[in-house]
């Protein structure tokens, strides 16, 4: 059944009814679904923390190389990334679709149980949005979270001598996206299915987030374009340099076989293939060492150090490959290239 | 100059300096454009309210009838019309655009500008967003604001016997867009001018709202979709009936002359135009002459009484129409057609 034909009341009824079975009762919540607007109480000690996001067909996804499950979960999962970069908890999400007519309502639906799936990892609720037509598919999430002040880490607080480190594994979302890309190649890459689950499903690193900063991390971000470009953006925002070294960091398994196999180098997939949603952030020296066992051990994220804050000098990003030391220089994704 | 020319980076910074050109210092506000996500201080002895809104070129607007500058206003205005719905206090915006690659630098900072001559109305201030390439022009924007939990207005509280009443004048918005799908009738209409500007540069009523809310009124909606389709809502969510009087709504001058040169029934404009963006609320009879005052003389907004909330019935909503009585039923702007 296409949406042109139960019309936009049905199918807003449809997605209220869908999105109250799945979620539970939430005590802040004074107005949900099917007012002007989405009324809630936030806790008076805590500060807000919003975020938004636009996903658009055929530009950051095409639904050839993803269920509408996986892409309603990546389209939360992205949001909830960025409230993870503030050290916040995620509470409440608006959501605005422009969708064909022509679309199946049950896409929608798979849609909407992708996206719910995503907000149960941590509580997250839908309370409101929009639904129109438009000639493509095209998804914005605002997502709404609290954080106190004293977890609250920006881009801007790093210092000259602290430690940079980096949750996870690195590469493993775009040497997934090139296996989605050349399928032929899937067959040949072992770990082929876990670098696409990591494009498809990646995992918001919330409790990451706030261990590090509980133990006093200093400026903290999610790797959503790249780790050049973010380890740039600290540099920027907190006026510091940065010496990386690339020995040191966090291959995914299987994105050297997946660089082979494109005749690409390792590196296009580690410092410049984004979407890896971990979080890089600095910290003393005194407090690194720490940080890495409380994220290890409670939430069995490993943590790399790969590198070390300097004073900013007139090459700001160093790094280190194989004995020589060049320049990291900026290279991500650019959406009007 | 194309935004293909110069780049995300470049067009960010370049509307980050316009942004900040513009809007002053905010106290409350921690972290603006920049970071991860906006941060900020909540007053916590108020709710927060939040409303979103999406507008794809197309479907919503046509840059052939609006220049880039009014279309930022009316984005922003649409969405603080949302937030005195429930008679909140509009304070941060997110803003996110799908962009065409070819679009010009020009087009997207007129778009930045109209938007932040609306915010100036309330003290909004734009804090943060996203930009993406996509298309068509696709512009979706997130309101948050607060209200103190005794104004909080919602669409279910309506109880009969209360009156039912409006701000302004309806019908404006749908016959200046008539008179813009048809420019050879414009010379024809002595109000086209003023028919265009609503549509335009719609006014949000936020001042007519607080008002209305602190003088005892019940129900309350904007009118986004057409009165009929709003009353309908009210209907539905209070779970009572109504009774309009056709011969109290309050056309728009000039409306009556549209509806003739287009061959349409005035009603067609005043019942189901849309995007007024009026107010339409509930009062207590006792109440509802104070609150007509009260906003008429501090606004200079006119106030219509314009019928009576029923207990629920068979028929739900009546409308006197010439002597006869008859159902208004749902008939608004259907996104899916």
């Amino acid at each position: 059944m296409l949406i042109s034909e139960i019309g936009e009341l049905a199918l807003i009824e449809r997605l209220r009814r869908l999105i109250e079975s799945e979620q539970g009762k939430d005590g802040d919540l004074v107005v949900s679904l099917g007012d002007d607007a989405a009324v809630f109480t936030s806790k008076s000690n805590l500060l807000s923390v919003m975020t938004t996001d636009s996903l658009i067909e055929d530009v950051h996804f095409s639904l050839s190389t993803t269920t509408p499950a996986d892409l309603g979960y990546k389209t939360i999962a992205v949001n909830l990334s960025d409230i993870a970069a503030m050290a916040g908890i995620p509470r409440y999400a608006l959501v605005s679709l422009g969708l064909n007519p022509k679309t199946e309502i049950r896409v929608i639906e798979d849609f909407y149980r992708g996206m719910l799936k995503a907000a149960a990892i941590c509580g997250l609720k839908i309370i409101g949005g929009d639904t129109t037509s438009a000639p493509v598919l095209s998804i914005n999430v605002t997502i709404w979270g609290q954080v106190e002040p004293r977890l609250l880490r920006r881009r801007s607080e790093a210092k000259a001598g602290q430690l940079i480190m980096v949750t996870g594994y690195l590469g493993a979302s775009s040497a997934g996206l090139a296996l989605l890309q050349n399928p032929s190649l899937k067959g040949k890459v072992k770990e082929a299915a876990a670098l696409i689950k990591v494009h498809q499903l990646p995992i918001p690193r919330l409790n990451e987030a706030r261990i590090a900063s509980q133990c006093g991390a200093g400026a903290m971000e999610d790797i959503s374009d790249g780790l050049a470009t973010e380890i740039l953006h600290i540099c920027h925002e907190s006026k510091v340099g940065v010496r990386i070294n690339l020995s040191q960091l966090p291959v995914a398994r299987g994105v050297a076989a997946v660089a082979d196999l494109t005749k690409k180098d390792v590196n296009d997939f580690v410092l410049y293939g984004g979407e890896d949603y971990e979080l890089i952030f600095t910290a003393n020296k005194i407090d690194a060492s720490r940080i890495k066992t409380e994220i290890e051990t409670v939430t069995g994220t490993p943590v790399a150090l790969i590198g070390e804050i300097r004073s900013v000098s007139e090459r700001i990003a160093l790094i280190d490959i194989e004995g020589k030391t060049k320049e990291l220089v900026h290279h991500g994704y650019e959406h009007f290239a």
